[in-house]
């Protein structure tokens, strides 16, 4: 019955636990059946009409971003870094082309797959990857969300690694209305996986130019008010109002606000992955609010958090190239 | 200062009817000065960079959808309803497409825009759109949200013309949290319009074929555990705690439940326009969780809230057809 809705963050986590020593991906649903229909509706795919078993079984990684563009430039660039070899004729194409919510590339044992915008829109396609890869027979995947992000106190174009994710209220874990009533999921990431990429930024020739850093991210479910903006099309705050709250969350730890951590982190405890998210922060929110910096600075600085996490894809797979 | 925070929602209905009141659409904020830059970023547009006026400031109606192929469709169907002329060698081009997060068409006083999927996702282009209809000089504008839903208790293929948005609790108002404080903003929609819209899908010959409703629409979070689904990738609930809860929520005069309702609600009062949400069903609830219809059903069904909004639109611009 429900039980699940009282159960408090702690014995959640121990049951999370349980699923992490799993080896092959278990769904944490025991209504879905193996060999019943399953429509995964906003990917297009399913695992009557397709055979997910021989398309997907290999996966280790799932790289998560917002944009659909810049996964796609993901994928073309890992293909070039992991030395992917494509047979004459043949190109990278979007495995969920039978919907326009997402897109989806596989590039030897690495999904590049676009999120949209905002926890909803992650949610959604964060359970369909799930039953896809559990589906698929997948073990030890681990899952990346490569983003964007309003830096806090640090330069533009900087790393961000995330610790802990926060929520508007600054609570470390997502809250989700089911059956009418409030669940809460924590949103703690993997310190190791953490620990260890930003070792590589600190290390790798490749990462140098510009600063990484460890720190929590808020993340909003809005992008004016919710972070505190000035610009949008309602505001019913004064300037010094905004400023106290974004010197406050500094004080608290936040280096970066964005728009999905909250979700990406407590989905991945629950699903029994390891995951981590890596943002590139574009303007200084304790500067101002408007991104206005250049379109290809823009660019060039959204290729960072590909440049690290493909680093530690390469090491991780024992096929480092250079 | 804050006071804001704590305005009862009866008080800021009062707020959002002054703005109602003007002319051409005001933005209820007053750091946004007139002559200085604004860059709305997820559109790729801004006051300084384009002539807003020139581009836009005929527009009447904002048509908005969460997929992109469905709101190109749309703005071809309008093209052809309102007798729109094109030049040869001319054709429907996408305004927004310096950035890949949405698609903008703009059919004579028409945009099609899509919204992606969920609050957040909504939200973003909310507020930019109602910052480039106010740098435009816009003024009496109405916005329609054509979606698709889950219905409750009606035939699949039926529409639902939204009284009033809910969220996963009941709860109607959108609740932002805003600089660490929650604030709610009430999200009742315009009846004239929704009762004006029901009138049309009685008696238009191109609306019969299905029913239309007037209902209470619940919008969540989650497309799963959020709306009591048992086919996710994680699921604490039994199928009859399922059961219970959504035909608790039908005898609350729940017809159907999407994602962006609230906040399309809440921002059209907090904007000052006029509203209206029209979503087909794909499914009914009560029977099941997957969306399971064939492709070209769901294609044909889709179109209904399309061709509804395109009658409303061509009999309010005089201009009607056939």
């Amino acid at each position: 019955m429900d039980e699940e809705k009282s159960i408090p963050i702690k014995i959640q986590e121990q049951m999370n636990q349980y699923v992490l020593q799993q080896g092959k991906l278990q769904l944490r649903n025991p209504h879905i059946k193996q060999g019943h229909d399953d429509i995964l509706y906003h990917i297009a795919l399913g695992n009557k009409t397709h055979d997910l078993e021989r398309m997907f079984q290999d996966v280790k990684f799932v790289c998560l971003g917002g944009s659909p563009n810049r996964m796609h430039q993901f994928a073309e660039y890992l293909m070039s870094e992991l030395d992917i070899e494509v047979p004459a004729g043949l190109g990278l194409t979007n495995i969920a082309c039978g919907s326009d919510r997402y897109v989806l590339y596989k590039v030897g044992p690495v999904l590049s797959v676009s999120h949209g915008m905002g926890i909803p829109s992650l949610s959604i396609l964060f359970h369909e990857l799930v039953k896809l890869l559990h589906h698929a027979g997948c073990s030890d995947v681990t899952f990346f969300r490569l983003g964007t992000s309003g830096g806090l106190g640090i330069e533009p174009g900087s790393l961000v690694i995330t610790e802990e994710a926060v929520n508007g209220l600054l609570q470390p874990y997502m809250e989700v209305a089911t059956l009418g009533k409030l669940v809460q999921h924590p949103s703690r990431l993997d310190s190791e996986l953490a620990q260890q990429l930003l070792a590589l930024a600190q290390t790798e020739p490749q990462c140098q130019g510009h600063s990484t850093y460890l720190g929590k991210t808020m993340c909003t479910l809005d992008f004016y008010e919710g972070q505190a903006r000035l610009d949008g099309a309602f505001c019913d705050y004064q300037p010094e109002d905004k400023m106290a709250f974004l010197k406050r969350i500094h004080n608290h730890g936040i280096r970066n606000i964005e728009m999905e951590s909250l979700c990406f982190a407590s989905y991945c405890q629950r699903a029994g992955v390891k995951g981590a998210v890596v943002c590139v922060t574009l303007l200084d929110r304790l500067k101002g609010d408007q991104v206005s910096s250049p379109h290809n600075i823009l660019e060039d600085w959204q290729r960072r958090p590909q440049r690290l996490v493909a680093l530690y894809i390469k090491q991780h797979l024992g096929g480092k190239k250079q």
